[in-house]
């Protein structure tokens, strides 16, 4: 099954090829156009994606497609009441991650609990048209004292997924592929496309 | 004590003046600009808030005061990953907010928990100087199956307290002003200023 990822992020691409062996992932181009997210729930977001990617390839695309896979993700910190969330991406877009990642930690009160959950929903769109399917996937976790670890990408050196006393960027890609809200989230999804 | 509400909500200044019955509350003027709230988290706007109107009143007001308060304020569903949350006024603002509710309600998959809860922060600017101070409340409770009540204002219709059996806009303003989030941020910002 041949699929576009509707991102332009890196580290989702490498997950996804990872997550979905049986799928040919192309990414999206860099001459296309910035694909917008504005929603107010993870849900919104990842339609919106899907839907602009496929209207964008079936206007401009240069293969056949299955379909068009979109994943929009967050951080959910329960101190912050569910913050970043679904503004993860867009929260203080100005820094750098590692910048980021220490922002966020900083806005932690001092007695506060630590926990978080990550979250992924996907919206797969049928090429060249058809009904979204949606897939979901939640770890839980906590917030790391201190970013720690290169692996991963985007929030991941800050996340200690439950059960584990290492964040996600020192856990790496065995874990990640195992655990992880896009792991879950992917599993979810081949059971529907 | 003279304060200003950062606030053009006729909803949350009638809250306000029962809750905080030792101040004195003035509206934000009619002829004022819009008050921006475009931050991440809860705390984030109502900072910008706060120091949006502290900044203009300084130039255009007409009465003395000893403080600016700020709310923002929000419903966060537990199977929607937190949201509307911080994004509670910006999310579907097109839809009048009977609309809004009955949208957010369809949002909900049938199987879901329908744990919620409102959060309120408040962020008082001292007039015409100093650092700001913050207070938080937040009241656990459930969505309603449908919209019920004609009290209270927003996301009241659909709302149940924990404890209770009908919303925020059946019970009204003697329950609300003894365990709302509102109310509880209010208590704690009353031991502070």
């Amino acid at each position: 099954m041949k699929l576009l990822l509707a991102s332009r992020n890196e580290g989702k691409l490498v997950e996804f090829r990872l997550l979905l062996p049986g799928f040919e992932l192309l990414p999206w181009p860099k001459t296309a156009p910035g694909i917008p997210e504005d929603g107010a729930f993870f849900r919104d977001n990842a339609a919106q994606k899907a839907d602009f990617a496929r209207a964008w390839w079936s206007r401009h695309g240069e293969a056949e497609l299955d379909g068009v896979l979109a994943d929009d993700s967050g951080l959910c910190v329960e101190a912050l009441h569910g913050g970043p969330g679904v503004l993860s991406a867009r929260f203080a877009r100005e820094l750098e991650q590692d910048e980021k990642n220490r922002a966020l930690l900083a806005m932690m009160p001092l007695d506060a609990r630590r926990n978080a959950s990550f979250v992924c929903v996907l919206a797969f769109a049928p090429f060249p048209a058809g009904e979204l399917v949606y897939a979901e996937g939640t770890v839980e976790g906590k917030l790391a004292p201190h970013p720690a670890g290169t692996r991963g990408f985007g929030y991941d050196p800050i996340f200690i997924p439950k059960g584990y006393r290492r964040t996600f960027a020192q856990l790496g890609n065995r874990v990640k592929s195992r655990l992880s809200h896009r792991a879950r989230a992917c599993e979810a999804l081949k059971l529907m496309v």
